[in-house]
C-alpha cells in the first residue's frame, strides 16, 4: 500500500497576450509543476514567472518539453528524428533550469508534453531519445512517464530515476491502457469521482485484470489537468480525499 | 601592451535545412566562439553539433542570445521591455549552458546578438535588462560588449566580469564609434588591412582622438565574422599577424 | 455632419489552443471586422472560422495585417526595411483574400495592426511602404489609418480610398493626438462615455484646438475594441447612441 | 506518345538571411515553378523576387504549400486534422496568389510539398483535405501530385484539373513507386541518366509491371530538384534530351 503519491500538474502555458489555465489556484493544491518550455507553450517571461509562482508555494519545479508546434499546442504527432528529440529535449530542460538556477532551486523532474509523451508511451526509440536528452542534462532529473510505458522503460534503461503517473480523471481500460478520450466516459466530469480513483491509484495503483487474474501497476504520481473549467475544483477533491485517506502528498523527490 | 587578447567568433547560425558559416574552418583560428541560441539562428541539433565542435577544438563557448527574429536574422530592431529582454537573455544562456553541461564544457561568456547589441551598446536600460538576465544564471559568465558601449558599462555595475570588443575588419571614427556599413571604406575588404588592425587594436586599444589629444580603449576581444565569403582567409591572417607580433591569442577566462 | 460612420473590431485573434475575445457577440454591433492575418494573431483554421462568421452577419471584411511577432502580439515596435512591410502586409492581404473569396465575399479594406498602425501614423516611409503592399494587391481596397496620420496621408498618395478611424472610448489631446494609455484617463471606463464621444466623432469629427481656433477632422470609423472586459457592452452602447441620435451605421463600402 | 511535357521546380526557398537553390539558373530550363509560401521555406520578399524572376522567364507560376515546419523543411511527417490542412493550403495559396496578382500573372498549379505531398500520395483523407483546399480557392488550379497516388484521385473528385508527376533522377519499382532514398541507387549521379528517364517518362510514362505484364501511367509534368549540387546541370540536360527527343516542354496549362 502506498502511503505516498505525488500530484503533478502542467503550468506556464500562458504565451504573450493569451493567457491560459489557472495556475495561482491550481499550485495550492498540487506537489510538482511540469512548466512549459516555450515550444508548445510559454515564453521565456511566462517561464520566470512560473518558475517564481511555484517556488514561492514550495511545489517541485519539473521541465514540460514538447514539439516545436505552438499553433498545434503540441499535440499533433509529429515523426522528429532521435537526434532532433533528444536535442529538443536537453534544448528545453536547459532552458527552464536556467529559470529554476536564477530562482534558486532545484529542477526536479521532466515530463514531456502533449504528442511527445504520447508518442513516447509507446515508441521505443523515441522514448530513447527523450530519455538521452535528460540524461546528457543530469541522471539526477526524474523521468516522468505513463505508468507501463516504454517511456519509462527508457528512464530505467538509461539510468534515470522514474515516475510513473497515473491519472485521477481518466477511466483505465482493463489492460491498464487509458480509455480513449473519443469514447463516453473516458473524462470523469464529477470531481468526486476523480478523488475517488486518486485514492485507489494511490493505494493500489492500476489494475491489469488477464482472465481472473488482476494485478496492480504502481502509481507515483497523479496528474491534475489545469486547463479545463473546474480545474481547480478537481484538484481540491484530489488532494482531500487523498489527504482524508491518509496518503501523504508530497513532491517526486520525496517520494 | 596588451600581450594578449581573445579572437571571437559567431558560430551555429545555421538552421535546419540552411546551412550559413563555415565554422569547421574558422573554429581553427578564433579562441572564443559565440553560439546561436535559436532565437535569432541555430536549432537544438545545430546547438549539440556547434558546442561539441569547439569542445573538440578546446575554444571557449560562449551563448549568442537574440531577438526573436529568425526572419530578419535579429538584425531588426525591435522594442521589447526590459523584463523580457532579461528574460528572453536567461532563456537562451539556459539553453546553451545545457548544451555545454552535456559536453563537459563551462559555458565562460555572453555576447548579445545583432540589433540587441548595437541598441544595448546606446540604450542604457536595454543593456541592463541583459546583465541582469546574465547575472541571473551565474556572476562568473563574462559579458562581451562593444568597447565603451553602455554594455560594458551595465556589466561591470551588475558585478559581471566583461570584456571590451574591438573589430579588425572594421574602420573606427576618430571618436571610437564604428564607421556604418553604409558609407565607403566601412570594411576592410584586405585581410592584410584587418590583420595589422587587429595588432594594433591588441597593442594600443582603439584611439579616441578630441582635438590634439588621442587616447585609447583597451580591448580584450576581437571579433572575427564568420559568415563572410573569405572569412576563413580573414581570420588566418589575423591569427597569424597577432602571433608574429608576439601577442598571445587565448581564451577569455585567460585574458 | 456626417449621417453615417462605420463600426469596425479586430477580430480572429485567437491562436491554437489559445482563446481571444468575444468575436460571436461583438459582431453583431460592428459593420467591418478587421481580421487577423497569421503573423500576430490567427491561424489558418481561426482566419476560414472568423472570415464565415463575419460573412455570415453580413458584416464588411477587412485584412488585419501585423508584424510577423506573435510573442508580442504585432504590438512591440520593430524596424523593418520598407521592402519588408510591402511585402508581408501583400502577403497578408493576399492570405486573407483567399478566405474571402472561399466564402464568395469582397475584401474591402486594410487596417494595420499594433505598432504597425501606430508607428505608420507618425513615419511617412513606413505608411508609403504599407500603401504600396496594398495597392499592389488592389487599388479598390480601403486602407484604414489613423484619423490625420501619415497613413492616411500614404493611402491617397497611392491613389487608394481611405478612411480615418476615430476611438469612442479613448481620451484626445487637444492637438488631435490620443492621450497616450499610461495617463490616467486615457481609456473610458464607461460605455456611456464612449457612447457619447462616438456621437460627438460621427457627428462632428476629432476637435483640434490650437488658441481660440478649434477645428474638425472628420472621421468614417469608429474602432470597437474587442479584446477587454465588457467589450460587448461597449459596443451596444454605442451602437445604440449612434443610432438614437440618427446616425446611420454601415460598412465602409457604403460610407 | 506525349509529345508534350511540363517542367517543374521547386523555387523560392531561402528564408531572410539563408539563401537555398540556384533559382536564377534553374529558371531558364523549367516551365513551372512551384513557389514555397513561407511555411516551410520563403518569406514575403522571397515570394515578391520569386514570383517576379518566374513571371519575368515566362514560367508558370504555381503555389507550393507546406507544413508549418520551418525547421524540418516541410520534410517532417506531421498529423493535423483535415480541416487544419484545408485551411492551411487555402491560407498558402492565397497569399501567393497575392504576389501573381500584383506581378500581373496568373497562378496556374498547387504542388503540395515535402512530407504533406508524401503523406497526400497514400492518405485518402489528407489528399481530400488539400483537395477542398485548392478547390476552396479556385476550381481552376490545377493539383500535381504523384503519378497514381491518392492526391491525383482526390483532385479529380473534387472537380480539379490535375497533373500527373514523375522524376526524371529517381529510380522507379517494378510496381511504380519510388525507390526509397534510403537504398543504393535511388537517385541517379549521373545527368544522362535523368535525361533518358525523362524522355522514357514523357514518351511512355511510369511502367508498372505485374508478372509478365507491364502497363504505363502517363505523367503530366516532371520534377527538377532545385537545391542539390549540380541542379542546374541536370535541368540542363533533361531540357535538352527532350527537345532532342521532339518533345514539346510547355507550362501546366499548355499541357
Amino acid at each position: 500500500m502506498a502511503s505516498k503519491i505525488d500530484l503533478n500538474c502542467d503550468m506556464g502555458e500562458s504565451f504573450g497576450r493569451y493567457s491560459l489555465g489557472s495556475d495561482a489556484e491550481i499550485v495550492r493544491y498540487v506537489t510538482s509543476a511540469n512548466i512549459a518550455c516555450g515550444f508548445h507553450a510559454g515564453d521565456p517571461l511566462v517561464m520566470s514567472a512560473t518558475v517564481a509562482l511555484a517556488a514561492a508555494a514550495g511545489v517541485s519545479i519539473g521541465a514540460h518539453p514538447g514539439y516545436p508546434d505552438l499553433q498545434g499546442f503540441g499535440r499533433r504527432n509529429m515523426e522528429l528524428s532521435p537526434a532532433e528529440v533528444e536535442a529538443l529535449v536537453l534544448y528545453q530542460v536547459g532552458a527552464l533550469a536556467g529559470f529554476a538556477r536564477a530562482a534558486g532551486v532545484e529542477l526536479v523532474h521532466v515530463k514531456p508534453h502533449g504528442a511527445l509523451y504520447n508518442q513516447a508511451a509507446k515508441d521505443r526509440s523515441l522514448a530513447k531519445a527523450i530519455a538521452r536528452g535528460v540524461a546528457r542534462f543530469s541522471r539526477k532529473l526524474i523521468l516522468v512517464g505513463l505508468a507501463g510505458s516504454r517511456l519509462v522503460d527508457a528512464a530505467i534503461d538509461a539510468g534515470l530515476p522514474t515516475a510513473s503517473e497515473g491519472f485521477a480523471d481518466r477511466a483505465y481500460n482493463p489492460d491498464g491502457s487509458l480509455r480513449p478520450r473519443s469514447l463516453p466516459g473516458a473524462v470523469y466530469a464529477d470531481p468526486a469521482a476523480a478523488a475517488a480513483q486518486a485514492v485507489s491509484l494511490a493505494q493500489q495503483g492500476i489494475p491489469i485484470t488477464a482472465g481472473s487474474q488482476t494485478h496492480y501497476v504502481p502509481v507515483d504520481t497523479l496528474c491534475i489537468h489545469g486547463d479545463t473549467p473546474g480545474a481547480a475544483a478537481f484538484a481540491r477533491a484530489v488532494r482531500a480525499a487523498l489527504e482524508e485517506a491518509g496518503i501523504e502528498v508530497r513532491g517526486l523527490a520525496q517520494v
